[in-house]
């Protein structure tokens, strides 16, 4: 069982519906030296990739991007959910729907972070369902750009996404993979790596 | 003329209606290590302070925040600007206006994340209005918590916040302070620190 696990078995809140509660330490309060320790990582994992970007979505990706690429020493850009009126310009936007917030999103990044020399590692916190990430990586081939690997912290391992974005060919990481929770008791069970 | 300052001068761009672009590095694309030495210099200006906390707002200020906080050991909390469905229990709420999307957010934070013991540093990518910084300073007070300070990357001196936040009398610190800027002529001019 890896740190990241260790943790999730600490302090994760297994919620009814699928939902697991990380916002001690992922993704409301956010534990700075776990996400060095998830940094360090993901290099060791994408190590001999000629990543020179990092790209997340906003919110919860931005904080553990922005630690990650400290170990790459890349810089980060991150996708924004909504238009926003200082964002003008040509940009590249992918429509995604979220499983959290029971909508749909304009995920959007300005066309000049993104161009065919890049050579992207995406991050974010969470992978369920996928769609979020597959709107990440069609931003990424709009820009004629690369796909290098896609890091993240907790995979829902009984949804589809992991399986549909491996299908496709790309090397995901996910640190914690979770088979299957139980609100009743608590549980969680870990794919093993 | 500080590290920041330059970078402005280098790479900001001024646009009409008293906007600065600066989505190259701060806040659509993030220049992480421009954000370390940001927080080496925030180090400086709060030392001695017993802060054993960040708070920032989403989604902008999350990544400064998270590389700040390397410097100070300290775990990050970010406030939300919508009540998610996962964001249940009790929470702390602030009403604030947004200088640039033109609405209101509530801005929340989960009342478990902040107590009577932290002792807050708060920190944001700009500051305008100050309307944000006013309604997480409410957040910190209404959770009987200290605010120690407050770290800003870029003060736009020419409006209102920072005055009456020093009127309030908290140490707030702005790594640049933008006293006047031309669309015309793309000219910036920062406050002598």
């Amino acid at each position: 069982m890896n740190f990241l696990e260790e943790r999730i078995l600490k302090d994760g809140i297994v919620k009814e519906g699928n939902v697991l509660k990380v916002d001690s330490f992922l993704n409301h309060q956010m534990d700075i030296e776990l996400f060095d320790q998830m940094g360090a990582e993901f290099k060791k994992r994408f190590e001999g990739k000629p990543i020179n970007k990092i790209l997340t979505i906003e919110a919860s990706g931005i904080g553990i991007a922005c630690v990650v690429a400290q170990h790459f020493h890349v810089p980060v850009v991150f996708a924004k959910k909504s238009k926003s009126i200082n964002l003008e310009g040509e940009m590249y936007v992918a429509q995604v729907e979220s499983f959290t917030h029971k909508c749909q999103n304009n995920v959007i990044v300005a066309q000049k972070f993104l161009n065919p020399e890049d050579h992207v590692l995406i991050i974010d916190d969470f992978l369920a369902n996928g769609c979020a990430l597959q709107g990440l990586i069609q931003i990424v081939q709009s820009a004629g750009a690369t796909v290098e690997g896609i890091g993240i912290a907790i995979e829902k391992g009984f949804q589809s996404g992991g399986r549909i974005i491996r299908n496709l060919g790309f090397q995901l990481e996910s640190l914690a993979i979770v088979e299957s929770m139980d609100a009743e008791t608590g549980n969680v069970v870990f794919r093993e790596q």
